[in-house]
């Protein structure tokens, strides 16, 4: 079965090309600016008083899903699932963002980790009480995040 | 603009109505299971390793979107976007799971909180170290859920 999801506002980065964007939120102190569309700007009541955000967006620039996908941090060929790459049968992206400013119809937020006018689907409050799980492990990934540190920057063609 | 999200699988879970779903995953200790189709079996591999999952899923018992509501979780109307509703622009949910056992097509977890028969969108690694936020704030809902404790099953028709 097939839905639809509209666009219902725009993600404003510095970031023109894949290049040079932060692989993940956590790891950007770029900002950027996630607006609605005039017509929601009356949802955005109350975000204030939140310290952080997660934005559900569409990867406009990916390609054709592949099953199996060599991951920027691995040499080894991994299941798309255990990825974060973009290029997904459905290519929703989320990023938990920290809110600097909220203004009108937009959100200034520190964290930046997706393309200049990337299609806003939604914006849900970060609860930590909900979206913090401290026991988690992170399977193949460790390895690599330890190697690579904080050394984050590059094509993230591969982790959203 | 419009996008097209296909299901790729199917979460059952032992949730017929919205009675008694706990509010959030983190909240359940109740077991489940996404089941992507066949076609799909080859992207779960490597994800054994990691200890949760993103389930991104369609809200398919969601009504029309308010900008303005009431949540289960306080007596206030709030913005929607500050706000877990179902009923959203976008009903796309998304619960972090404990993984069971992945076998053939299917991932068994912990921590359903979704409806019995809810079409799945994508499965992404949770990864603590993009993930986690250990310095966020909950805005309007610190008070509620320190109120609430963890007291928190029933009508989740406001809170996904």
């Amino acid at each position: 079965m097939n839905f639809e999801v509209k666009q219902i506002g725009v993600i404003r980065t510095p970031f023109k090309s894949n290049d040079k964007i932060p692989i993940q939120a956590s790891k950007s102190d770029i900002t950027g600016e996630a607006e609605v569309f005039p017509d929601y700007s009356e949802g955005l009541d109350s975000l204030d008083g939140f310290s952080h955000v997660i934005l559900l967006y569409w990867f406009h620039k990916s390609q054709s899903p592949k099953l199996m996908v060599t991951p920027f941090l691995d040499t080894k060929k991994r299941g798309l699932f255990s990825t974060r790459a973009p290029s997904r049968p459905n290519p929703i992206g989320f990023s938990i963002v920290k809110i600097m400013q909220i203004k009108g119809n937009s959100v200034k937020f520190k964290g930046a980790d997706m393309l200049d006018d990337t299609p806003l689907l939604d914006i849900k409050p970060f609860v930590p009480e909900f979206d913090n799980r401290f026991d988690a492990i992170s399977g193949w990934l460790t390895d690599s995040l330890h190697a690579k540190n904080d050394d984050y920057l590059g094509d993230n063609r591969f982790l959203s």
